[in-house]
């Protein structure tokens, strides 16, 4: 193929003073007016002798751009021809042909209408988080961070990090590190009553990743799952992530309605339930049901995903034993997290599995994003064995039931009969039902104006409910904010 | 309910020198008793003190345990009648009643068949990788931690630890912490040429999860989506688990052929390609490619995700500039990591997502798993500010062509011509191709026995290639290790 004629170049405008290098600009420039079709494919280009002539700089840069703009096609040379633009170059392929596109800068944005996205990514949308604005009173999840020892965690951090061997830089075990596996096992073997190995410990960044590795190892588009009726948002977004259809199954006091559920969806594939603390609700789910789920499950070949995400605060009595402790027939992925009985930013949780899903789950934890972070995992292992993780849950325990006082109390002073409270035996939250015909989105709302966080509890349900409330959790404020919230709270409806 | 009359209790082995406390014995062997149905629904039990003189123990360790079994809810009370199992008890419910059954140990696993997974999920299952056993020469992906600035890397990282505010504990932002995408997009602009502003970066765990994040927005189950063959298994998997279905387009020296893939699924909804530096051969995108898929991409509403893993290492000439920065339709999302240039468990990656799709990619990193990981997005921020990261590369980049240069020499003077190489112009790996008729997977084994780690070139292929090969990762390998590494793999064939 023969070069067409050299024609005018367009006008280059380089910046002396800007912070990008000249041969940078020049070939930044090349590259758009290739593009944009002001320099057509088979066009000849000056020598770079000429145009550093041209352009009055020196021959250098005008070398680099023109070697860089060679290795990336968009250049070639023809024996006695000189330089070109490369002839297999698209004409005019993103623009419209036109003398004006060249010196217009390129247009980003500014679509008619909105664009393809999955029908999962459709339904995920929700409303503005209003309630995420705002760390203390009645930030959700919140662990009193005022209260961790910071001083001993650092200080295990900072050993870890100053002496890091290879294994702790480098890619690490999609199932997480052996010595925190063991640790786990044996804590939830003792506090949880949960019957498991190291080996079916499967580490993750927390609950919501084990939620999602949950709905892509189990379950299909289409298949049924029993939820929670009100239940934990973000295990409706992992479930629908998997395109699975969601059953809403009341709770009452006894926690999830199992008979209503095998009404409802006898043969769905699984069934996700916070049994020790429902969430929202607070209600601990009776053993009775607990053995009725148990052998719905077995008899119908379904899954019980169990959410035990902040058990170990209850007030009265021991801590609830697992589900998972129970199951005779391999029936239950258990799933925990440290977010909340350390620190959220720390982002490491657990998955218990049974046996015979080991192999299954690791090729989910791979392809969800190959494995945690592998500092806070040593540091975590030395946390628990040199008996802080013990101290500081027992430490939490305490301040969090004077919290809940605190809570109630001012709940009691300031809005007794607006408020009915339900859920207050453990954990970190509590629920206060609104009176009938107030909305609860919109109390949120007016409550992040006025810097309080409240979760709206119509949110937690799939079908929307006749009575709407506030999601409170105390376990992140001060008894003076968790006072002040309340009074603030008084004037939001 | 009138209680059934109380009968022989079965024998209770406590255990006096176990480290589970005398009530937790307690409440598990009634727990225990009661579901393999030697205590029947209703059937009366002990008092606590005549259970405590018979088992000649303190009425404090039986006290706590019937109170637990209470609120759990196996045990209940009748006015006069004292206490009884729950009469709402399934009777032998997850046990065949039988009186051998209670003093057997509960059975764990030993299933007949395999259980139910999910259909992605039996796809996801892949062969041993037998390549991941070993830490240097060759492993795919690893850089050189050995020189890494790890003093200067944890000073930063005790810095924020031990001054951690409540802001790096709590939880943060989906999108991830905004001083740090603000100095990526810097980056990004300058080194990269993508055009983008803070608000479109998407902090995550990696690429992995970025893959991930972009199969459950963009793609619906049955979807196509081309991928370069040979190409990044990791993308295989992210996609798969999002139900799409995979075509395989060639790729060659310009890399991948868009009109191939026109031809064999026009109509697709997005492709995946690494343009700067294809993932496993090596090559460049030429310019005419890049436009031809800019201008497929636009005229048939389909996405194109740009994963550009390790571009920064580039030997001769400068770094390729992004496809990203040529778009004009916003059709592009652009993917990057750290586990490269930092290291692997660092676990810090981003996305460049067009604006219009900023929320649906925030609904999508949020379902994943929240957020990332504070301190260490902190800590980046200060490595990038404080020049250390663009010191950092430029190092490594002198480094890994040192590396480069041994493995060649090394391939030139033991196995000239049993391997084929290709792909050495940049990053941190390189592709040789085996003789015909051997098989690359078992060479693979046989290398990971002699401690050398070499990943087979056809599991990189969607359809089985006619030829095999070896990726060899040069990045972590010292140069004796290179050396003696070439002299080990001779007679893995």
């Amino acid at each position: 193929m023969k070069p067409i004629a050299a024609s005018f170049l367009p006008p280059v405008a380089l910046d002396a003073k800007s912070s990008t290098p000249m041969y940078q600009q020049l070939s930044d420039w090349f590259r758009r007016a290739i593009i944009d079709g002001q320099l057509r494919p088979g066009q000849r280009v000056p020598s770079t002798r000429s145009l550093a002539h041209e352009l009055k700089i020196s021959r250098i840069p005008v070398l680099s751009a023109y070697e860089q703009l060679y290795a990336e096609g968009y250049l070639e040379t023809f024996t006695g021809a000189g330089t070109c633009v490369a002839s297999s170059i698209p004409g005019g392929a993103s623009k419209p042909s036109g003398a004006k596109a060249w010196s217009a800068p390129p247009k980003v944005a500014g679509h008619s209408a909105p664009r393809r996205i999955s029908q999962r990514a459709a339904l995920m949308h929700g409303p503005p988080q209003t309630w995420l604005s705002n760390l203390g009173a009645f930030r959700v999840g919140l662990p009193a961070l005022d209260h961790f020892p910071l001083a001993t965690w650092s200080k295990l951090v900072n050993r870890h990090a100053r002496h890091a061997p290879i294994e702790v830089m480098a890619y690490g075990d999609p199932m997480g590190y052996l010595p925190l596996r063991e640790a786990i096992a044996e804590y939830l073997s003792t506090v949880r009553a949960v019957r498991c190995e190291a080996s079916q410990i499967v580490m993750t960044t927390g609950s919501q990743q084990g939620l999602q590795i949950c709905a892509h190892v189990l379950l299909d588009a289409k298949d049924l799952v029993w939820m929670e009726e009100p239940g934990y948002p973000g295990a409706h977004q992992a479930f629908k992530t998997a395109g699975a259809q969601l059953i809403p199954v009341p709770v009452d006091h006894e926690g999830l309605d199992v008979a209503e559920g095998i009404r409802r969806g006898r043969g769905a594939r699984a069934a996700y339930i916070s049994p020790s603390h429902q969430f929202p609700l607070g209600t601990t789910m009776s053993a009775t049901r607990r053995l009725q789920l148990l052998s719905w499950a077995a008899a119908n070949d379904a899954w019980i995903i169990e959410d035990d995400y902040d058990s170990e605060y209850r007030f009265s009595g021991r801590p609830i034993a697992s589900l998972q402790g129970l199951d005779t027939e391999d029936r239950v992925i258990y799933l925990g997290t440290f977010s909340k009985v350390m620190f959220p930013a720390m982002r490491l949780g657990y998955m218990v599995v049974p046996k015979d899903m080991v192999a299954a789950f690791y090729a989910g934890r791979d392809a969800a994003d190959t494995f945690s972070s592998t500092l806070y995992q040593v540091v975590m292992t030395d946390f628990i064995r040199e008996g802080h993780f013990a101290r500081h849950i027992r430490k939490m325990r305490g301040l969090y039931m004077e919290r809940r006082t605190t809570l109630l109390e001012a709940i009691q002073k300031y809005v007794p009969h607006e408020l009915e409270v339900i859920g207050a035996e453990a954990g970190m939250q509590l629920v206060a039902l609104l009176p009938p015909d107030v909305s609860d989105v919109a109390v949120s709302k007016k409550a992040a104006q006025k810097g309080v966080s409240v979760r709206p509890l119509s949110l937690c349900y799939l079908n929307p409910p006749e009575r709407g409330g506030l999601i409170l959790g105390y376990g992140g404020a001060q008894l003076q904010d968790i006072r002040d919230g309340i009074r603030k709270l008084k004037s939001c409806w």
